[in-house]
């Protein structure tokens, strides 16, 4: 079986792959004809593809998000690949493939990255800050297990928002040995609340975000989690203005850093500041690390990454530096 | 009584004014003495002051927000007017002046102000966004009698705030009139809210701000009033993710427009976009009257203006133009 | 009749249309062949068309801005609708339809709209004040009749600048209501000023800008209009540097406020200020407005509106809000 | 006698110089006694002074622009170089002394530059493109034997506008020779006129800027020049909107390129192009000549130039390098 | 023989031409067909071509930077012009024709602009200046003879690198000459320096960038020419750190006058500012020039200038101004 | 002693302090009098100080860098704490105070941290990479011993650019355990290297920086270290434009990520991605730290950060959160 992300131009191929989306158009032939404009997906990657013939049961076979069993030849249209779809058909139990298996997911179990969390929250030793957290984490606990952290810049797959926190917990816990002036109670709560959000801003299955709620357009996941902060301390007897309230808003808001890149207020506690910088660079290695993993090895440059800039990255791990 | 506004350099004078601010220093000379620095308001406008003989009596005398009987001269420092007081004591009943007389205040008393702000929240029919305005109305209802709308910018004297709003609530109404696609319960609503949180933001006494409040520059007005909805919401028993809680909050994010103007989100529905240019637009031509109204009518030009780019404004009303 | 307003993927339909634009182009047949690129327009709005099979006849017959009938098909292409022409005549008499129902235009009539703009000019009590805003919109007058306000962004239909310049001559009378200050002779010369020079700018018929002229291009309508009071000023024997003169310059020249936006030099007078405030929210409710216009009513958001930020708007005005 | 850029800290000096500004202000002490504030100039530069004792016939006496002999002594303040004067007298006729050797000029004598600015104007072919720059040259004249460039940035003295113009008429000649597509009448007509309403901006006197005009303030040099042509084009019988008009207002209007920087257009003619880099290049390389002129040859660094981003610049013309 | 900037659509043709660039694509019908991609190019410009009947013999015969006859229709494809080829076939000895005819060029020899070069290098006096410079002509002296100086901004053609080198120096010599106070020498070295690198940085062929180099890349030519030097003054045993070295690579750092345009410092010697200047102008001249003469005489507009601000350019040198 | 970290108003004290720096001026009164401006600053912070009667031995004695003894009392001036010195004396032998006491250092002894660094310089396999470092280290390991890492910015203190590093490369080691794709012979490298040059760019004593140099101004740190790498590899005989030297120089000229932040090119290797957030999150951390630490205990709020956005950081860590 071909990974997409080895697929090159000419090459002829069956195998498994994902429906990940998938619409019905038409030619510009009279009459017109009905044809499938899809993009399929595995594990490595995702590329699109064409299926020409396309028959009134098959308009009513397939749909996004479902397995097929795919026989294909890559052609190169417009400087991409691009897969001419020769047959199709869903698979089935017989074919022993499981959806899962189809899907970019983080490289640590769902359930590990959840408990993982959860024990840094646990070793929040102040009650409020604590309950506070517990509030949000319970809110979203069951879209943690497999959201992802974003629509495309980073983490954008299965657990892919679990996994973003659980490594910026580990950057964390290191920064507090490191500098021990950092309030650890803070940080940690910090960590997890952060993109907590995303979870009520994006509709997400899968791992892939089919499009923003009403609520993130409307408001945005960061003033969503301030938001729920107020209600967990409302609904916790806590004085929504009091000091650790303030605090812990002051570091989701300010998590963005600068007010064009999406926060109202700059960072102005230690670990507001330690916040930004976790995130940031959590996140850009991530974007470095998920482009040179969906680049063939024996390409020296990944694609350009929109979130560096729109810059390519050069590979310095061969055997040419 | 000689106006601050009509203050020539040169000028000796002898009146009533407030002592806005007052500071010990000390000079140079060996053995250092200690003189006043000191700024010195009324309705009309504030000008600095210095008294060079401070007794230790002195000390225990004068502090800010008195009113004092002064006799002094008026200089050129640094191209700046100052006064330099010659005696100075404390105003007593048989002056027969009130503080209120020294302070600049709005041109309508704040009572009918308030009451304007309450009618029209009166009209608003729908029940759910009525109520949660209220809430935030009787939240803020005993600073708005006297809280100034910004530090220095606009609106930043006495009622200053609810002066600003019963000026938008005008405007709403006619631009409501004149497109009838617009909801009025949500213009006014946002008219209401948008900046309501200015009293949690600044800590403020006779219309001046002294400084602002550690939530003020932790979390600021915007989000503090997305959080008095929220509270509004779960304790009123309203979903706090219902739309018209979502939408209430959008238009207080994003008042301020772009994110460089420290909105988080941009205005994303008709009401959101109305109320960023009533605000604008009453903001910018408030700050031209103040400017105006303290420049002496002599002048063409009134002194460079903050919030308009530092232009100053040349009066087109006299007889030249 | 189908309006373009309502049209879904897969629908038939007859009815007539105006051909807003049309060319001949080649498809990449051997030997190639030619169609027509076209797009239809009606009073809700405009599509994409293609017609196939164009015959010698037809290349000599369709022209853009001619009435049609047209019998098609619509389909996505590109995630846009997009008409397929299966039939298409030439509108003649016994069809009953004129070209002035298939074109947007100004919800009130030009006659009118031209009517209230003479009237605030001849309400100006100013002499010279009224007689160099009178040389301009002699000038203009037939052009107020029927151009729009601009290309795409805004009142971009028939008799859209006169719509703009009547809206806006409201809400400044209502804002010299409530700021007494203001100097209405100026505000309202600064209005109807403001834009005037559009009608030289731009070539336009049927409230449809073609192109920008060569003077538009080279100087713009600020300038122009700029240009337009001095050589006003010289031909009605007036100083062209006496400060009336200079004060309406002064507004135009400054009516786009920043110099990234335009304007050579900043607001510098209370009118300017104000105009410029006038002018931006009359522009954007109508952005809005239009937006929601000519989006189907079951739709929840707009498309994308170039002139705010690129954001969509979200109806509160339904039922769930 | 001491040149203003060779005095050093400490120095004594007896001198004539030119009372460039002169404010009276008074000291702290009680009472408060009069004292000078004082900007000493000569030809090589300028220098703060105060003079301390002044006694009431002094006031009458002094005034700005006066030519004086001062006894003085030079003190570091504030890390700044400033004179103590000990004794000061008016220049009388006996010392001999001529108010045009104590003001920085041009390096070219006034009339040699206005007539080589007019042989460029008689050289001009085209008929109109010569009245119409002749129009403006004959409306400037008078100033231009005397108008510096610009308040500070430039050419900042006395005939240094026609210095700017007269060396960048020779680069547009040198670079018509280059590059035989460019229209040499446009080029050297636009050289003459880009900024010759600086005349009518600002208001000066022996080559140093007081302040700008109303005029300038309100419409700026740039868009006073576009005035001037339409005023010229009407007075001469000339289309105001004919194509060699509008290329000329172009030149004007876009020669300070982008809209940040105060043209309301951008250069879309070979010779609009040009006049913006040869005025960069002109201007930049003066600020960098004046900048090593008046600093001492034993300092290896000019002050900061605020033209040149607030960079000073090193010598490398010495023996160094 | 029609040269490709005088092509108008449905024009019939047969001529040479250079197949600048060639890919083979694949169309979408069953079973899909080769057919090439190309570019053909002359000296007058370049045009987009398609070969839709590719035998398996052409994909063997056809290669980039061949020359070929050609028979071709000219046809307009979304709004642009674009050829399809009927016949074609390879260039052979008896046609008579050259490769370099058929590449744009500097309009000067080759030869010529080294020779030119070198001899104002020779004219340096200074013999450490000299020689460093020296080292890195001679390093690129035989790319000089052919490079672009730029992928597709200016001079993007055969000898455009030493052509922009020499029209600066012209420029450099009538700067000194005016401006006494400049360093002849390091100026000409600046000049000649300045983007020596692009030899390095970009991969080209017959004046045509095929791509940046890994070096191009990771460190630009701004960075490599200061290596260049640093490695020069290393073997030629002069002080890597001595003024003359640090003043040639300062030049060469601050050659693009500002950090968001590519200079990590600004200039900050007389002849670094000048150098940013005359490269200015000299780039912007160019690509004035090159846009007016590969557009057909009877267009008043050249195309959009990425350069120039995407604008376009008007001719004033026609018989309309 | 009293530390100048808990001076208040009024205070009055005896101690050793450092003489940071010392100018003599001259007071204002006639004669003028001479008065030291003095700097003073022990290992807790820095404060302004004047001495009044300075006779001709003081100018003598005292000179900026020397130990004193010093009686004074603390004033508010300007809302700024300063000292006025009642007594100063040069400390002596018998006063058992040493130099080093009185400067800020950082945390870890000098010889530790040169140490850390020549270990993990030690620890690079890879035989060039540990070549061309090493080359650098050597000849900034003296200066490492107590340069500090800038001017006012972060860790600008004894031994503070050495501190710098070995934070950093915990930082490093730490990552690339977390992200094992990362190539730690590089990013180690690259931490090294990435400031190494400011030991070239800056004149510094005692860990105070002076002044810029010349090669500092003209050059820049970022690109002397990319010429310390080239001269590097020209003396051990690596070729300079190997994949090696070119992916070193890459990462020292892109770790400020942006233009605008000063380097030339955007970073384009993981490594250099990690080294950049690497740098950011440990200056910002030490900025927040130093703050902290200078601001007495009692403060909740540490004085605005220049390298913060001018923000105060809030004290999160003490009783009250």
């Amino acid at each position: 079986m071909t990974l997409i992300k080895d697929m090159n131009a000419q090459d002829q191929f069956v195998g498994f792959y994902l429906l990940r989306e998938l619409e019905v158009r038409q030619t510009n032939s009279t009459p017109p004809k009905d044809y499938f404009d899809i993009v399929l997906g595995d594990s490595s990657g995702q590329i699109s593809a064409k299926f020409w013939d396309v028959s009134p049961t098959d308009k009513e076979t397939f749909f996004p998000m479902a397995l097929v069993k795919v026989k294909g030849i890559v052609q190169l249209y417009r400087e991409k690949l691009q897969v001419k779809i020769m047959q199709i058909r869903k698979a089935n139990d017989e074919d022993g493939v499981s959806l899962t298996d189809f899907i970019r997911s983080a490289p640590i179990r769902p359930i590990d990255l959840v408990h993982a969390i959860k024990q840094a929250l646990g070793s929040i030793t102040d009650r409020e800050i604590h309950d506070l957290t517990a509030f949000c984490v319970d809110r979203a606990e069951e879209k943690l297990m497999h959201y992802p952290a974003a629509k495309t810049h980073h983490h954008a797959y299965y657990a892919g928002l679990a996994y973003h926190m659980a490594r910026m917990l580990e950057l964390g816990e290191f920064l507090c040995r490191q500098r021990p002036f950092l309030n650890p109670d803070m940080l940690k709560a910090g960590i997890i609340l952060h993109d907590i959000a995303k979870t009520e801003e994006m509709d997400a299955r899968l791992g892939i975000v089919s499009e923003y709620s009403l609520t993130g357009k409307l408001i945005g996941h960061i003033s969503i989690a301030a938001s729920w902060i107020t209600e967990a301390a409302v609904r916790l007897n806590i004085d929504p203005r009091s000091e650790k309230v303030v605090a812990l808003q002051h570091m989701v808001l300010s998590h963005h850093n600068l007010p064009e890149w999406g926060s109202p207020v700059l960072p102005q506690t230690a670990e507001a500041v330690a916040l930004h910088h976790i995130d940031a660079l959590d996140a850009k290695m991530q974007m470095v690390e998920d482009a040179l993993d969906s680049t063939p090895d024996t390409e020296p440059w990944t694609p350009p990454i929109r979130g560096l800039e729109n810059k390519a990255i050069y590979r310095t791990n061969g055997t040419n530096v």
